[in-house]
């Protein structure tokens, strides 16, 4: 997979092409006398439920009918327009929240970060909304970076800028995020994927459009293979990816109970999409978009194609070169045509050569009847209808059947130019740690009479006098910091000894804390075990006679002797996911508790 | 070292208080009839070295005292004013270049990017110019999470913006660019380091304001040990990230020849500075700035703090208690007090309270000789000076003898406050990229009769029938593919041996590349020479048999013969530094070329 890294600062013809400068926007009403800004969409579903809520306790009277329709509404808000978002909003009376003023009509705001290019001040700039585009604008050099192959994937980690009216939920919603955005190009009439394999037999939970439709409204497990095979996926690749992104959230330490992938319903989707799945991470705050995976078939290459009047094309070799007969439009004599049209006759010659099979045949047949055809020789600023309207006299020559041929003409060609598809997973990388951190917290009620030891006296590991510690079970790839030294007191000799075995973990590639605090050491642990640090390392009397120290395990609070020199790889390998803690629990002496002395 | 994630779009009091917003300008002249915008100082300097080399070649006929003038100018450009350069482009009659028409007067233009921030559009925000500023504006949460404890540093890597009026050089000029920037805080009065010992004996190349002022004007090494024993580097902190800047120059493929440290000049400071160094890189565009390291003293978070009223200090605790007397003013009789002066009597005691040694002493000798004192209860806006002017009757009350008290107090304190000192290297990512790129290019000359052997049959390497061969001898540690697969033939055997030699490189962490195309072996180590890959590993038809291939080394273009379980080892340990290339052929077999079957 290549990697890009493309700048945030984009010139608005970029936007404008993929359709963000027009249509990037949330509908806004504003507090007639604050001024304050809210999402018109979020106030009226806030007041549809209250509205319901006040119904089911006998508080609003609701007919049948006005309670139907509330629902409906309520069910539909996302597809409104301005108006009709206004409509509503003024149909149910909804106030601004908290001053209870009245509200501004509902309008359309882009929530784009706009700037200016430059020192002139006249280049419209908007801070990307999203990272795909620069990988779309590049897609020629980096085809070509691909050895002009297909299929191939390109990625990029980076900021995305959103304007949000009323950012909330600290990591959830944000004017300044971590995207990463994978677009998978690949020809249209192929979407097998050869690492299909490796994620077939994955069950993760669908959520598809037929459950969502359904009675029971909830996602169940199924192989992607059959979900493939019986079309609930639209194809591998797509597949693929869901499998990926189920393997990766889990990895991170998302539960996989609360973990599932939504299907759009057909209205969700962009008029181009094949299909689209979200992968939705339960948390406090509900179902969360944390990743959105499409098909969104060849619309963005053709959309910068169109606008950039750059090829994004990929040439496809036959296997075989194939005989293709189609009609070519030709001057009979170059010359002549020369001499009637003058300054014109190389357009009037580049148009010929660019009529399509629709374009040809239509000139053939005014030709035939009239004995001349118009030619539109002006710039190819759009096809189809937008062309025949866009054709002025200006810009259309009249050429007769004396002047010019239209012939069928057979050759073999050996291959064809297509437009590729795209299927884009897309992470919000703020909500995916947001989630893996409440999925990763829990909080281990210390028994009275038994818990974690502190030292050889049995003295309970307290936290401050608490009786419930908080823990991040972070898995090892992903905590911070890998793990903590502890000189169990505050000597010389032992903060030595531990800063020796801190910069061995150090060389190792391991994040290392020493805490050398005179706390207890029960209490640094319970320190450590609340930043999540899975792996902790006492230095204790013992450890200066025969350099040896206890290694503990976070969740299970197990503790095992090791010799200083095989601490480090230990640890790398346990990081690493290369050994268990229950293998290393069988290769080293178990411990109660650090000797203190 | 702490690590953050700063967002890039910062609302403006931030950037106001930094003196980004009044300051960080570059002076711009515009053509009178393009509107074209050039930065005034870069004319300016070319008009100037052209007319001296015009008066070299004899094609300007300067006096002597013309010619010092132009001379002493040139060398002064930057540190010229808007007007300044104004007049001098005016007196050496500059005109814009290519068109030839008149510039308009030089002006400052502000180089951040400006947007709006929020719905309303009422809140004004910039793309951060330095990544610097977000560290400084979360120095308390720092603070906080190194355990209260100084000195440490925080580190940011990320996008910073700059409007810049002539984007040119590559990536050496440019509107958008990762920058990594370090702030070490420390005590104002301890900047000694605790690791400098580690880099004390390097000697980089040193250009102190003295061998710039000398006459030979020539960058000499200097242990880093000496230059703080002589002051020619202000304190170790500095010392310990030059020699850390030289080491990790190094470490990315900088020349040491072609790399210098250059103290700035007085004049070139910031009034704050103590020192500054700028790590420059010689290439083909001249002296390159590549990283500025300076003593930057308290200015900046003194800055933050007096915008935002922010404490931004550090309470430094005393190893022993200290005796300390000091003047305290405090009401005689708060009951009283009240009394006379109602509700602003809160605001008296505060102020009472608030007051310093100095205001106390004034408050005292006027109760003293008058009777009376005037007492300034505003808002505490400034301090000094500032204060004293802007006191009004409106936010000045009058005390007297009977209400107030002005006595010495005796107590023991355990510590002060103090605002830390921050020492900053400051690094462009970009640049550093660029002349690691230029350093690491050669051109290997193709021996006719010699030179890498393509196959048993020795053919010749060659690169398309190019006698010159153009490598990239980056170091693996930064090479983006560590090491490139090549099946000798097109075969299915060899194809699906290499893939399954590709996988367990991956497995081992190493970026790397297949070339499964059928050209010749040579032309495809021409190949990933040509793109800095370090190895390359070839799988021929011994390789079926025996399980062996060839690893051949970039630069030496040598070859041993590795059995395939053990080169993901071998490889890893080259790409980490653990191991040599000549160990590597100790320990395995030479093969001077891949035996073709």
């Amino acid at each position: 997979m290549l990697e890009v890294e493309c700048p945030a600062v984009t010139p608005e013809a970029v936007l404008k092409a993929s359709g963000h400068v027009d249509r990037f926007t949330d509908f806004m009403v504003s507090d007639s006398t604050t001024g304050d800004c809210h999402r018109a969409d979020h106030l009226l579903e806030e007041a549809l439920q209250k509205l319901l809520d006040d119904d089911d306790a006998g508080a609003a009277a609701l007919t049948p009918h006005q309670r139907e329709e509330a629902r409906e509404l309520l069910a539909t808000v996302e597809e409104l327009t301005a108006d009709g978002l206004g409509d509503a909003l003024e149909k149910y009376a909804v106030k601004a929240p908290e001053t209870g003023n009245s509200l501004s009509r509902s309008y359309a705001f882009n929530l784009m970060f706009k700037t200016s290019i430059g020192p002139r001040g006249d280049q419209v700039g908007y801070l990307r909304p999203e990272t795909a585009q620069g990988i779309f604008v590049n897609f020629r050099d980096l085809l070509y970076y691909n050895g002009n192959r297909l299929p191939f994937a390109a990625a990029q980690i980076g900021q995305s800028y959103r304007n949000e009216i009323s950012p909330k939920a600290g990591l959830l919603r944000v004017r300044e995020f971590t995207q990463a955005e994978i677009e998978h190009f690949c020809s249209p009439e192929d979407k097998s994927h050869p690492k299909f394999g490796t994620v077939a037999g994955l069950t993760p939970l669908l959520f598809s459009r037929e459950l969502q439709m359904g009675a029971e409204k909830v996602a169940k497990p199924m192989s992607l293979k059959e979900a493939v095979s019986q079309k609930v996926i639209v194809n591998e690749t797509l597949a693929y990816f869901i499998g990926r992104t189920h393997l990766f959230m889990l990895a991170v330490g998302i539960d996989p109970a609360r973990l599932r992938f939504r299907q759009h319903l057909v209205h969700e989707m962009a008029h181009y999409a094949e299909d689209c799945w979200d992968a939705e991470v339960h948390c406090s705050y509900g179902w969360i978009e944390c990743a959105g995976l499409a098909d969104r078939s060849a619309f963005d290459l053709t959309a910068h194609a169109a606008k950039s009047k750059q090829d994004l094309s990929f040439f496809e070799k036959f296997d075989e070169p194939k005989t293709v007969t189609r009609l070519v439009a030709k001057a009979k004599d170059r010359k002549a045509l020369g001499i009637a049209f003058k300054k014109e006759a190389k357009a009037v010659l580049a148009a010929l050569e660019a009529l399509d099979e629709a374009g040809a045949e239509s000139v053939k047949k005014a030709l035939e009847s009239e004995g001349k055809a118009k030619l539109f020789i002006g710039e190819k600023e759009a096809c189809g209808e937008a062309a025949a309207s866009a054709a002025t006299d200006e810009n259309t020559v009249e050429v007769t059947a004396e002047q010019i041929s239209v012939e069928p003409f057979t050759q073999k060609v050996s291959g064809r130019s297509i437009v590729p598809s795209v299927i884009e997973p897309s992470f919000g990388v703020g909500r995916i740690i947001y989630c893996a951190f409440e999925h990763s917290f829990y909080v281990r009620e210390e028994e009275s009479k038994g818990g974690e030891k502190d030292g050889g006296e049995n003295k309970k590991e307290k936290t401050s006098g608490d009786a419930q510690r908080t823990v991040f079970r972070f898995a090892p790839a992903v905590a911070p910091v890998k793990v903590t030294v502890f000189p169990l007191l505050n000597r010389e000799a032992m903060d030595s000894k531990a800063r020796e075995i801190e910069r061995s973990l150090t060389a190792a590639g391991l994040a290392t804390l020493v805490d050398t605090t005179s706390t207890t050491v029960g209490k640094r642990y319970a320190r450590t075990d609340e930043i999540g640090v899975p792996f902790g390392i006492t230095v204790d009397g013992a450890s200066l006679e025969d350099n040896t120290v206890t290694l503990r395990e976070r969740d299970s609070m197990k503790q095992v002797r090791v010799p200083i020199a095989e601490v480090p790889s230990v640890v790398k390998a346990l990081v690493d996911g290369k050994r268990d803690w229950g293998s290393v629990q069988g290769s080293y002496p178990a411990q109660a508790a650090p000797a203190e002395k």
